[in-house]
């Protein structure tokens, strides 16, 4: 992308209603506008980063055996009435009526929806298990919504939803996903860390929230130290393996974890003080096992292999990609601005032309444009006529892995060169170096 | 995709309440469900159609350089007042108050907010030409939806919204979206027909529909029969050279072709009798020149070449991506069911094994997965246990172009069947054959 044809409105103040550091970056980047209290435009950088965070979602998904489909936004409201939640969720549920005075509602989960699709059309336990999600966007009218898309009112969300015969089946698919939401941080250069936590509206006797330490977290969280040096289940791993898949839970579990609401100070104490971490956290992912609680009232049942009919064992599984957007930047950034892990970056590479007009300077900057796109890299090249420091801070807010500067004075030489925006590394190469460098890396 | 791991709720009867063949075709195959009137939710075979939609649209776009951004479901009634148009839209619009009792609307199209976002940021005439979209979930409270996902309540637009400093260079700007848009149908195998169209509550003076030929059209159109016959803009039209452009508008306006509303019964009276096509049409796309409607109320101003400050002049292109699945099973299908063009097919290649548990039959399937996907080409295995006449019907219904046929009789000579689906015709080959017959077609 040419940045003279984008739209990449940078602010060159920063704004004062931003608490955090990733509403602060997020807005003086032009990767989101607020429209309304909680609800947020995203503007095509910041696009480009939540279309990369799904991405990687959906492939841990589908990875992990679960089946993509899309529910609307709007729901009726009779669907709620019959879980009984319509009237216990209070005011942060968003009420509608229609031009024919009908309830309706603007999602903020899906366990009763996908409870009324899976009813309409499963019947027996041989079509088990099955997980179904989607990646939608939600609406919770939170009383105070803050720190930008951290906590917005619409925002997006995969929600999935398991389906299971029994208990012991249904813990083998909350096992799945306990380990495809551990690679899907992980893919993102986050280390989240499952914790036991509670149940809250959705219900239920199991859940743990993922958790990433920030010290802009909303919340206080325990655990051992030794987490943090944990590494992430292999790709390769068998999800059809119940033991395997098990025995990675055992082990991120095998230690001290909790949110403040579940946090058993005695059982902390009892560690060594030097595992023990205290800190604030973010939640970026929520994981919940509640048997039976929809499918009951919902009469979601399936016949058996005895021929008798079963109510579904069930659980959801919610990761939010608007906020995992805010909270990876909480997680990596410096003074100057953001710095994305290659996995998520907007483009790989900012290619900056120092001198626009300068004939040579022009002919090397679109070569090596054109050559590392067509190379499958995504460029972001600034051909905008503006001095070199104003391109250089937009380049470091922005937090591309990798600047590629062209100036008059290198290329008389025969060279450009190359900085690590995570590292601040410079290398001075030729145009061809560089390409080779920054292939290799895209194909590691 | 095994099929005994996937999610294709087929039904057995047809639907009553479906009135044309889309909506009963995507019912019966499991690729929407209705959750109340006019709200769908897109199972995952639907939801794959959708996507391989969304993503011709999107190349499109962004061919003609228009940028990607995603703009909020929820809007602020305030922008609307602003733009006068509040009061007007009447009760197709969803009308919602917060839990503080503000007025906020679920858009049904987003000239206020785009135009809002415009003047937040761009001052400069420097800074144009400039196209936004998004492809985002609408909501319009029509009185009485019908159709399925023809026409829903809740539906799925990309909509672009162009801003120029004067009315000639918005003129190209249209032009490009004009040029697009008949790329974008000729890619889903659809002939569209831009005809010259109402602007309706959009406004504005310029105005095109595209229109497909079927007889469930929910209009009356008229043009020249040879319009049936033009080719589509080339891949490569240079979208900076006014000229080209035009030259391909100019063309594509040359003979008549007009929707009911504008009928120039005089005019198509004066055509031969045997260039005279009036037929029912259904609307895919509809593009508006609205000049200053929007940035006049609402100040979106930009200096000019003159430091005076100008009212941009706009347009707005809108095309459905979840009406275009319901169109292009109406203009491609059979009494078996649905018949997808490559591009958007949810799978190219549905492999049937007629004898699943026949450990060569098992073994010769896997391999032609395997490989068939490792190079590329989306497969639909049906793994099930099943009677061959069940799966051929299940092939047949869902419309994948290629069924690859595995059973022992053939097997043991060494032969897979593999049938077209559109023109029916079988071929026998060895398994080789078959992948480089596929992997071939699929490079084309």
């Amino acid at each position: 992308m040419r940045l003279s044809r984008y739209f990449l409105p940078i602010l060159r103040e920063t704004p004062k209603e931003a608490e955090i550091v990733s509403h602060r970056l997020m807005l003086r980047a032009g990767m989101i506008r607020q429209e309304q209290a909680g609800i947020y435009a995203w503007l095509p950088l910041g696009l480009r980063v939540l279309n990369k965070i799904s991405a990687i979602v959906r492939e841990e998904q589908n990875r992990a055996g679960a089946i993509e489909l899309l529910m609307p936004t709007i729901q009726p409201a009779e669907l709620w009435r019959e879980s009984g939640r319509y009237e216990d969720y209070g005011k942060e549920m968003l009420r509608i009526k229609d031009r024919h005075e009908r309830d309706m509602l603007f999602g903020p989960t899906n366990e009763e929806m996908i409870t009324e699709i899976f009813r309409a059309y499963v019947r027996s336990y041989k079509d088990l298990p099955l997980n179904l999600y989607h990646i939608q966007w939600k609406f919770r009218d939170e009383v105070r919504p803050r720190f930008g898309v951290m906590r917005s009112r619409e925002f997006l969300m995969k929600d999935a939803y398991s389906f299971d015969i029994d208990a012991e089946s249904a813990r083998h698919s909350y096992n799945k996903m306990f380990v495809a939401y551990l690679r899907t941080f992980a893919r993102m250069g986050l280390t989240a860390i499952p914790m036991v936590a509670d149940t809250g509206p959705i219900g239920g006797d199991l859940s743990h929230e993922f958790i990433i330490l920030a010290s802009t977290g909303e919340s206080e969280v325990f655990c051992h130290k030794d987490y943090l040096e944990f590494a992430p289940p292999p790709a390769d791993i068998d999800f059809d393996d119940r033991a395997s898949v098990q025995g990675v839970v055992d082990k991120w579990r095998s230690l001290y974890a909790a949110t403040s609401e579940m946090h058993d100070a005695k059982a902390f104490d009892a560690l060594p003080d030097d595992a023990k971490v205290s800190a604030r956290g973010i939640e970026v992912g929520h994981i919940f096992y509640f048997g039976t609680k929809y499918s009951q009232p919902m009469r979601a049942v399936v016949n058996g292999p005895d021929g008798k009919e079963v109510a579904v064992h069930g659980g959801s599984y919610g990761i939010g990609p608007s906020r995992l957007a805010a909270a990876i930047i909480e997680a990596s950034h410096d003074d100057a601005g953001m710095i994305w892990p290659e996995s998520i970056a907007p483009f790989h590479v900012g290619l900056v032309n120092l001198k626009v007009g300068d004939a040579a300077v022009d002919a090397a900057c679109l070569d090596l444009y054109d050559k590392l796109s067509r190379a499958g890299i995504d460029m972001l090249y600034d051909d905008r006529d503006e001095r070199p420091g104003a391109k250089f801070a937009t380049m470091d807010l922005i937090g591309l892995p990798h600047q590629l500067i062209v100036g008059p004075k290198g290329l008389a030489e025969g060279k450009v060169e190359m900085k690590n925006r995570r590292s601040g590394a410079r290398e001075t190469l030729s145009p061809d170096e560089a390409f080779n460098k920054l292939t290799a890396r895209s194909a590691a």
